[in-house]
């Protein structure tokens, strides 16, 4: 039975509340870790999120709500971790409790920053989980849109079939849409990959090109995405499904994406540490561009879009000139 | 030579005139036709087309306006066809002068009513033009962004490499690249097709849909898209090439396209009469999508988003349960 398996969410930002809001719809009971005591307060006794997709109303009897990750982690067997990846490493720390024989999904979308990982990677080779107890949860999925109960495609991807459906099927609902897949590195480099993409976007906008070339900075971004994955990781995959390029489309397009916004600023002159203070964030697509890149002096994939955006945010090149060298390389 | 070669542009729409600029840039001498005497009265005494993108100034001398379709015919080696795909015929019947030996590119991007056919063929099939004669010319590529010299990307298909390349580099200046292909069956079903797509995408929009399910109709759009044009024509082609993929993209993704705003409308609960006569004009995707679903009978390709299209145009069925049935055939 679904409802007997138990799962803890790890965030309290806004994908994180979106996942537990799907949770809820087929679970009695969902354990959800957040930090902040006050957001703990607020969801109790108002039933919403204070800071992150406040209109969504939970069903407090449902919620088991703690600050202390511990517990939200001795009590779940299915553990979905929805943090920004910079935090993860700090969020490991504290555990106590072992991930041993737990059943970890990530919901992130990006690298963790202290060992250039992707997460089900750092995941593995940092605390030994197996892969077979690995999986990722990705988009295309704007948590906005779960809020607003929009019809939604999520890709869940584990290499145990059994374990993807256990989750596809506590997630599925009237405007929640799943399927599997065995993909995980695949779907989770993409969903990493596409935030350089988004930032790639940005930074065209930022200088003035319209929608003609947008078009064409998305088509041979997927073409590219495709060559770097096919170097991590071959096998056969359909890069046009909505995991990879729905997920692409969705980020690139978005003009609320912070990867596609942080790349519309550097466009427009900020340098990149203003355009951090200015945002007072880091894009998950900045560290995500230093780790491809780094990586991919190994695979020596064709990636000139991915090596124009770590130009311009590593090694201070102008925008304007690296982009003009850019779309000479573009087709 | 490049400028001892004579083009002729038939058409006076945003098209016409944003391939006419083009031209301009790199011949002495353009030929130009459009029906309407009142502008070419216009550009020759203000130099700006009045009703579209009115403004591109030309320079006149190099201009030689006609409202003769034969003047322009007998003048050029090279014709390029940029009206309306209704148009075609009636402007064809006019024609005393042989198309024999003329190079026909057609800038077109539909189907040919009256035959059914795309426009290569139909120069093809109705008047003996030999395949190494015709050409396609195709985006992705809104003519309003030309006028603003915004950089935009070009694809020339022609059996003949030769004439592809003096079309390519007549076309081709600071703000327009421009690549050669051999598939003009396959870029012109594209640029047929997408405009089916962004009916669809109009009309998920006008239902409610957003931004996470507009990602997945184009991921799906494109696999559709693929299985339908390997049915037409099977070659060695990477559909997530910008002809294919990046036209589909800035056309779905479009707020001005015509197609997608028609199909908005339907969403919105407008009769297909009523959006007709609202919009003053027929969209080609309304042609496109009678054509291909007639066509796919024959072909049986999997295409659901060109069924439901076809359901709710052109069988009264009611737009919000044929989508609601195709969002369980999507993933």
């Amino acid at each position: 039975m679904a409802g007997d398996i138990k799962f803890a969410v790890i965030g309290g930002g806004s994908w994180a509340t979106a996942i537990t809001k799907m949770l809820c719809v087929n679970l009695k009971e969902v354990s959800w870790y957040m930090r902040n005591d006050s957001a703990i307060e607020h969801i109790k006794t108002h039933k919403h999120n204070p800071n992150y997709l406040s209109s969504v109303e939970f069903d407090i009897n449902k919620l088991k709500l703690t600050n202390d990750i511990n517990e939200a982690v001795a009590y779940a067997d299915y553990i979905i971790f929805a943090i920004p990846s910079a935090f993860l490493s700090a969020e490991l720390e504290k555990l106590t409790v072992s991930l041993k024989d737990k059943i970890i999904f990530s919901a992130i979308k990006g690298i963790v920053p202290e060992t250039s990982l992707i997460v089900g990677e750092h995941f593995h080779f940092t605390y030994d989980i197996p892969y077979y107890n690995i999986g990722v949860i990705t988009g295309p999925c704007h948590a906005e849109e779960v809020a607003l109960e929009r019809l939604s495609y999520l890709t869940i991807a584990c290499g145990d079939a059994n374990k993807a459906k256990v989750v596809a099927d506590n997630l599925s609902g009237n405007y929640i849409k799943t399927k599997i897949t065995d993909d995980i590195i695949g779907t989770e480099y993409a969903a990493m990959l596409k935030n350089i993409y988004a930032i790639a976007a940005g930074i065209a906008h930022g200088l003035g090109y319209g929608d003609n070339f947008q078009s064409v900075l998305m088509s041979n971004g997927i073409r590219e995405m495709k060559k770097f994955i096919k170097k991590v990781h071959k096998m056969k995959r359909n890069i046009n499904d909505s995991a990879y390029l729905g997920d692409l489309l969705v980020t690139g397009y978005s003009v609320f994406s912070r990867n596609r916004m942080f790349g519309n600023m550097i466009g427009k002159g900020y340098t990149v540490k203003s355009a951090m203070m200015e945002m007072s964030m880091v894009s998950e697509g900045y560290y995500a561009t230093k780790s491809a890149y780094k990586l991919n002096q190994g695979y020596q994939a064709k990636t000139p879009i991915i090596d124009a955006v770590y130009e311009i945010l590593y090694n201070g090149k102008d925008a304007k000139s690296v982009f003009k060298k850019l779309t000479d390389q573009l087709d």
